[in-house]
């Protein structure tokens, strides 16, 4: 399209999204107006798309970055015909795939948006995969706020590019100097953000962003350029075109005042149809496709003492092996987490993030969304760090594997900034995740071969220390399920333990059965989904159930427990919980454990007691 | 101290830091060493602070961030005569407060580190507090390491210090070339830090970290520079000193190999005592001193419709007035979370932290430490962009009063990116946190208030739309406690709820009652800690407890009102919850706590359910 045709498309754009808005009683127009004669540029003369094949390897990739911006989006969509009249009206409507934020409900949506600083780290990890993993080529588009270049994410996501070189991969900042609640912080200075950038080895284009010509010219820049990632910088007024909106403070978030004026003031609605160029290239498939039979896993010997984080490595790197569609990332601490042993063996498909943990969950999240099967692994304390990412890869309908190491107070003397203790009750409360926490080396292996084929954010927890191989490497560990380590038919208790409390409440049972006081022990290696016919019985059969976790005692393995009895169905008659409520100082494993009330005496002398309380 | 004494400084903290790691068999010399020198020239001819008197308002503060270099750290106190040769033995051992990373366990660490990324941000809420209110002047001096500037937290950081003219703030970093699991991204290339700085703002001195004259110089140039902050640049290496370790890969977070020939290449013990000069200033109080009488809080009539969050920004402003000791920070949303109405009430105690959510809680936790009182806002769904810091905020055993707004489906149209459905779990699970979630106006306003005097962690969530006022002006609502809303002898069932679902429990126990079905209803405003006397009454009298939140199944009210009978005590009858299960799109309000089960109709028609079940 010229200069002409492009104003033209810029400025139904701008009607469709007024109009779009207000038929809504809600959304963000004036966010919208501000970048739509940049995302009208890109659309008509350099987006690469094949609207029918959304799963094309070919096809560009474009991130609202700024999702509220979704009107300019759904525009978009309906400039090229993706979506009709009456479905962009549903906009913001019960059951509309049309949100008021993107997510990937619709199909040309790789990953949902709305918390902001989260495309560019995205448009990273598909830019990376693009880059290293044999994809037919195409280019990431990210459209961002100015008010988001304040989240560290973003300059996460900035060194990470310009230290990989990732000229496949544009980042066009729309700004229009004003955030939600007022100016941003550098307003209109373009060179505030230009500077920054080019610090981290960045190609920058400063425009004004209302200007076509200079807008179409930094596009054809921006594809041309060579290894470096380009930014885009586009001045522009917010509410562009309609004056009683145009740059005004506290005209963010809603519809415009008078839709029907202003959009007589931007020359009424048009009807340009885009034709969108598809991506030229043929398809190429990349190393996603291809497996070499079946996964040879390590085996451990029963009585071996294996930490459950090697064990992880290892089955990591034998699944690479097998499983070409495996990429593994890691926050600069490889070595301790063990996905080492991964790099070692297939370097070409593991992804060193350096300590920038919020980067790594995103590149694993734009990963998956081109067919990869990401394994993300830092310590179980610094997943924290990205709490939001995976809050959002699950509104993402993203398929991520995630490892926490150093779960706990038995890591020992590092004390308590590096202890996992919150991440159960984090992963947990993450729609439609799986989380699982294997005791001993067989089992980790099992459950690391079986996270490549679950949906949905999957976490596995792994120890420190080393710990017995108490099962067979023939043993099967399904999701959902559980392990009944001890049992009789006259136990009068049950313990629950997962991990390193496993081996505890062994210990614990073995201490009272020599007292004549039979004990049960699940090992609850499959935190959620959770094996409630497993607990049901335990329940029913013994009466009294005791969760041991080294974890703190909100949102982890006793909560997981009482949810089982929480549908109506009979309570236990006694349920007890024990997990680490101290603040944990420096101390030996051992220590920590003695301290925090969960190794196998102070479990045995909790149950003693407990026993004594019931009989009476 | 003159250069020769000074390298001899080093040297004896450099022994130190061997020995003490040596002893414990655990720790991080080697990233002790690096530093060595930058610090032995800080404490013995720049830093300002008084052993015996650290609450003196006019210290300097020194944060390790790398807190890792805790060797380091205690040696210099050793060599400051502040802990003596004995305790400095119990390095990492059982009940020392020499932990593997510091925390405020002793008097002279403001704030716990080990979390990498989290001491800049810190210390950014420090030097604001001693810039806008009041202190007698101090200097803020952090310690970083290398691989730490990955962290996308350090350049929210370095945006804000830039920003604000920060020039009492002075960032050492301590390039040694070598991350945990090898070379860091830039190596020795200081420069690359040196421009990224400047860029934003900061004045940089690039130089050789042992060169004790280089050192020395760049600690004056630091403290004389004007409207700038300023990063000392040092390059070092890593275990100096010792050429078994010194730049060598592998030697992280390990004693040294050989001690003995360690120390004796270091050329032994020394006996050096540093008297670290003390602040030369007067004490002046800052604003944490003054109380204006009793806190005039807003009223509100029973009946009338307020948003809690309205509640929120009002009471705020009242408390305000009254507490000289309130700092308010928001993350560009004050005009949502309506902390606004503070920051026009009081300008200069109120600080806009942008979209850069962990230097906002970051901040507040370097404030509190100063004695200020803050109250950090943001939608609750983005709290969880700082959840590490959270976390780390409760083993700095910082008390922090964090408000999230908009929680859950509630606030309808704008989509699950927005809604706080996991910020529940998130905080009940920080140590020693208190959690409050408010129904209406007046509750709102009375729990601002008590949030002033709460140690901990302390979360008030809020919600976007309007309420009924449900209670009067005059009622108190104690932490700990609830409020019984409905009940009679008949009851049957207990209905608990909070924030929203309290409204639509009312509804529904109208309802019901209405067919001759007694229901009784809670209040749960205080999630954490959970009124036990209350909920064990309802199970004790009704046989059936039933939780309505608008937060996901898991960690939030289900879980809370669980933990009540998890001490093994009877459990009620029948458990039932109800929780947002689904992945919310678009829609009302109204629509959306339908879609999730969780509104008026939703519970009567469940109840009618389980009561029909429980008579069977």
């Amino acid at each position: 399209m010229n200069t002409e045709q492009l104003t033209e498309l810029g400025q139904q754009l701008r009607v469709d999204s007024v109009r779009v808005a207000d038929a809504a009683g809600s959304g963000h127009p004036t966010s919208s107006m501000s970048a739509a004669d940049l995302m009208a540029a890109l659309l008509a003369n350099h987006l690469h798309y094949d609207f029918d094949r959304p799963d094309h390897p070919g096809n560009d990739r474009l991130i609202f970055s700024k999702g509220h911006a979704s009107p300019l989006l759904y525009s978009m969509y309906l400039a090229a015909g993706a979506v009709d009249e009456k479905e962009f009206l549903t906009y913001r409507t019960l059951g509309s795939r049309l949100e008021g934020h993107p997510t990937p409900r619709l199909p040309w949506v790789d990953v949902a948006t709305g918390s902001l600083g989260q495309g560019l780290p995205v448009g990273v990890g598909m830019a990376l995969a693009g880059q290293r993993l044999g994809h037919t080529p195409y280019h990431v588009w990210v459209l961002s706020g100015d008010s988001e270049m304040a989240e560290g994410s973003v300059w996460e996501a900035i060194e990470h590019a310009g230290d990989q070189h990732l000229d496949s991969l544009t980042l066009v900042i729309d700004v229009n100097r004003l955030g939600q609640r007022g100016p941003t912080r550098h307003q209109r200075d373009l060179d505030a953000y230009g500077r920054r950038l080019r610090a981290f080895d960045w190609h920058t284009i400063e425009i004004d962003g209302h200007d076509l010509d200079a807008v179409d010219a930094a596009f054809n820049e921006a594809r041309s350029t060579f290894r470096k990632p380009t930014a885009i910088i586009a001045g522009t007024r917010k509410g562009r075109g309609v004056a009683s909106v145009e740059d005004r403070e506290g005209m963010h978030g809603k519809p415009l005042p008078d839709a029907e004026s202003a959009i007589e003031e931007l020359g009424g609605r048009r009807s340009i149809r885009v034709s969108v160029a598809k991506p030229a290239e043929p398809e190429t498939h990349p190393r996603t496709a291809g497996r070499r039979g079946t996964i040879a896993l390590p085996h451990y010997d029963v009585g071996d003492s294996v930490a459950t984080r090697d064990a992880y490595g290892r089955a990591l790197a034998a699944l690479g092996t097998a499983r070409e569609d495996v990429v593994v990332l890691d926050g600069e601490v490889s070595d301790s987490t063990r996905s080492e042993f991964f790099a070692k063996e297939h370097p070409e498909r593991f992804f060193e993030c350096y300590i920038a943990e919020q980067q790594m969950i995103a590149a694993a999240v734009g990963m998956q969304a081109l067919g990869h099967v990401p394994y993300a692994s830092t310590f179980a304390a610094f997943l924290t760090r990205a709490h939001d990412f995976l809050r959002m890869a699950s509104v993402s309908r993203a398929s991520i594997n995630v490892v926490g190491s150093h779960a706990g107070v038995s890591i020992g003397q590092d004390g308590p900034s590096q202890m996992g203790l919150e991440d159960l009750a984090m992963f947990r409360a993450i729609h439609g995740s799986t989380v699982l926490h294997p005791c001993d080396a067989n089992q980790t292996a099992r459950l690391v071969a079986a996270m490549h084929e679950l949906p949905g954010v999957c976490y596995l927890r792994t120890l420190r220390g080393a710990t017995p191989v108490v099962y067979g490497p023939d043993e099967r560990f399904p999701v959902g399920g559980s392990k009944v380590l001890r049992r009789s038919d006259a136990d009068r208790v049950t313990l629950i333990g997962a991990g390193v409390t496993v081996h505890e409440c062994l210990k614990a049972a073995d201490l009272l059965a020599g007292e004549g006081f039979p004990v049960r022990v699940v090992d609850l290696y499959s935190v959620k989904p959770v094996d409630e016919r497993t607990l049901q019985a335990a329940a029913d059969e013994t009466g009294c159930l005791v969760t041991v976790e080294d974890h703190h005692p909100q949102g982890g393995i006793g909560d997981a427990v009482a949810e089982v009895f929480s549908d109506g169905r009979p309570a236990p008659k006694r349920l007890v919980r024990l997990a680490v409520g101290n603040m944990p100082g420096s101390a030996t494993p051992a220590e920590q454990l003695r301290a925090a009330g969960i190794d196998a005496d102070s479990i045995a002398a909790g149950l003693r007691l407990l026993v004594e309380q019931t009989l009476r």
